[in-house]
């Protein structure tokens, strides 16, 4: 066995670096030695994240007592792996995509790319989970306000657009707007995006197609066969993306449906996928727990 | 005060069934006479729903055992009142649409009819709570399938689809097909529409404009003022839909949201509103709880 | 129809205040005059609960600008209506119980009155919904942190106890010690008290009995038939409680369990029982709604 | 590395049989051969459980087609593993305990055994999620009757008690009769028993240091420190157990808290952690997933 690597989590308080943390502690080539989390320094992780009761975990401390090389962002490689792989291998620095823009270009980049769709018409209906918004107080996340309803947010102005927008424009090699809108569900994890788009004269099947081969060798994108529908149940906890390829009742339109849960695939898992391919791990070490259902 | 109607509820051991006996039992002109429901026959109403334990109710009995004039069925009148309330007032029998119908219509009728924007390009992403499945057992909606997860169902098929297409035809003037896709969503009640159209030239103010000004006499749809976004916890158990317009990031396309609740202004509200109508009470008799939030 | 009377709801941000608005909206002989809620002084109310938007409520203030009579605290009469009824009709201010000891007292009060149980042998173990903890922001009323998850609290420590303890102590003669131990469900609405008691030679069906006896005029208070288990399901947003009596495996022991909606008949809708009753109206003005289910 | 162990799950199209499949697919030294589900045989796995997708898996077939040895359930050994590790270590059958089983004897057997408590007092009030009820089809378990809401079942007879009383007899050597209430509550995992006991002149700090030495080399069961409050969200998807102490109001009283995730630790979990014994590998292989929290 490779000795273990020396791993610092920053942000550990928050939802994504726990769920860091929870892979990082069974990880096999990892050791973590540092977590970072201003308003609670000082405090031992399992006062933070109670769940952790079972692990011996260095104390929490402020980031200024970790070296974690902040000249280094100048330089840092765009994150999602399924695209840009070589480069995150040769990297010192990696920042990962957030987890919309993940859900959303694994299903849009290789269609995009292969000229199936016309990128100037793609609606993107976006779902996730109260995950997505962090542990910060606020108060529609409360239980009594999230629960037994669903709200739509930031409706034509998400932050995570132009990101979107900026990927699939390279992928298709032009200027590209989408329409992003998402959606707040009564769940704490998991996110879906329902993206509708106009064919260039392919079908549905040519789309899950080159979809099945751009993510072939792949070890964590699965495109369902015809007719399965992804659901957000079927990744909950899991690294997994699944896609699924739907033909519209209106002629010349395709509904490509993606699920992954926001705070593995679509952060922790992403990060620690990168993170072995840039430490030499094969790269579903660590990562290959299955969907917790129910 | 006027004298009570003689009132028979037809499938009383369902979730539709149950929610118009909820609001008849306090309607001030009804008097429930007959309820129905032939798998449960000759129980009382609360070994079949039990939070009606406070009531005196009639015993479930057979459809047969109920004199509900069939032969009616042919001249039927379609029941969204908004829209038919005329026929509605003359007609001896009323058929409700279904909730999908009733979201998506109230969203996009006045404007296809205004021609403000293109009805061969619009789609509709629609998000159901668990009880518009029905009260029947089926894997997918027990507990602990549907729980803190998200899925999408027949999609590109969904019944509800043809429906919408004609009335939106109506409107337009001219045959439609629109993109309907649902999903169902961890929560009881409660329906979201999200609807993406192309501008005829016109912008996101123009359509809420009209859409007020449609709605402008109608006591149970309200068009919110701009940047409120509807949210199904803003309807919940109650006859109310809210409606939303907003620009989207793609020039001259626009967002139309709706909700309600689909067992109330989904259907068994809707059904009262209807027959309040008919017998000559005020619309709102019997109707204008509020949201149950939180 | 009798005029209307001048309310004003003090703290109308707040889930209680918010449920005395929704039903004091719609209650025949009530106008509401004033909200108060200081940090949100200024704004209207649908700004704070976008749920009213179809109201014509006054403008939040400060609880400066009400006369509201904070002189009268030093002869506020215990609101419990079903043991309090004379006093509270003679009342000018009217201290409403906590929810948790409308639960508990409801279901205790008249079989320690008739000497049926050991007062000295009580464990009370009590479940609550989430917006028991109100609608300030703490980490663990979040969604992500209270959903798909049970949580004690207060363990030996609840400062509901002490107050449970007088009552019960009042109804038996003598100073009694309860066991009380709350716990956090994942569900917005709702209260259910499972309390143990060692019988004085009584049995479960006379605590049946007692209880259905003491109730037989109590238009909000139903006891379950021999059987039938209550669940905060039926009386989900309505101001009826529901109490049940279980024979327990051990010899001599019997198990209570009661329900209601905390925010309705354990706070607003109590304290408009409260306020009929001193008013001269009937006491279920206002209050007759059905429990929401599903 | 040792050589796989061959591997069928019997009843692979339940819950617990899920799990099972779920743990023993990245269990280092198993492999699945075979799964049954008379009513599912024929399909594919991941037909009957979607999430399943990446895995390759036998097809389901039925049971008789599965040498599974049913003359060995005459010597089968009670497979509570923290007191019969010897016998289970020797034995060719192990029967799993149920989940309500070993919550509660694991909070009771050490200070029953101990004479700590008087057993002839015990109240167990226990609370189980919705998977507990398992995959059947019933009215009871769908969403909309679940969701929101709370019930008590099997009030003073559920079929689990005996089982309680039979090994808290074996610690107390006596014969024992307890309370056992169990409810349902609205999430899928985890299970919470509120222990109620007397004491034999110790004081809770008394009980919590039994306990804490009972399980002092136990690698899944974990005795919390003084004050801290165990949830089921501590041990989602999890093998691991976490109990508390707690002194209560009444004198000579206190309260144990149990929580543990019923597919887990109380079946599936369990299941493994007996296999792992029985085949000669550590107790933890393949288990040591932390909590899924959020």
């Amino acid at each position: 066995m490779s000795a273990k690597k020396k791993i610092g989590v920053l942000g550990a308080s928050g939802y994504t670096g726990a769920d860091a943390v929870r892979l990082l502690a069974r990880h096999p080539n990892a050791e973590i030695l540092a977590l970072t989390a201003n308003t609670h320094a000082g405090k031992a992780m399992d006062e933070v994240f109670p769940h952790f009761f079972m692990l011996e975990l260095p104390r929490l401390t402020e980031w200024e007592k970790v070296d974690w090389a902040p000249q280094l962002q100048g330089e840092a490689v765009y994150g999602l792996i399924e695209f840009y792989r070589e480069k995150i291998a040769a990297a010192r620095l990696v920042a990962c995509p957030g987890c919309y823009p993940t859900a959303a270009l694994l299903a849009l980049v290789p269609i995009a790319r292969a000229k199936l769709i016309d990128v100037n018409d793609i609606v993107i209906d976006a779902k996730s989970g109260v995950t997505g918004a962090g542990r910060g107080l606020k108060q529609n996340t409360l239980f009594s306000e999230a629960g037994e309803g669903l709200s739509p947010y930031s409706v034509g102005t998400h932050r995570h657009s132009p990101e979107i927008e900026q990927e699939i424009g390279v992928a298709a090699g032009s200027a590209v707007t989408v329409n992003f809108t998402p959606h707040l569900i009564p769940m704490s994890r998991g996110e879906l995006c329902t993206s509708y788009a106009k064919l260039n004269g392919a079908s549905a099947d040519d789309l899950r197609a080159a979809l099945a081969e751009a993510y072939r060798n792949e070890p964590f994108v699965h495109v369902a066969k015809k007719g399965v529908l992804p659901q957000t149940q079927n990744v909950r906890g899991s690294n997994y993306v699944q896609i699924g390829v739907f033909a519209d009742r209106i002629k010349n339109r395709a509904i490509v449906i993606s699920v992954l849960d926001n705070l593995v695939k679509g952060s922790a898992g992403q990060a620690i996928q990168n993170m072995n391919l840039m430490l030499g791990f094969p790269e579903t070490t660590g990562l290959e727990q299955i969907a917790l259902f129910p």
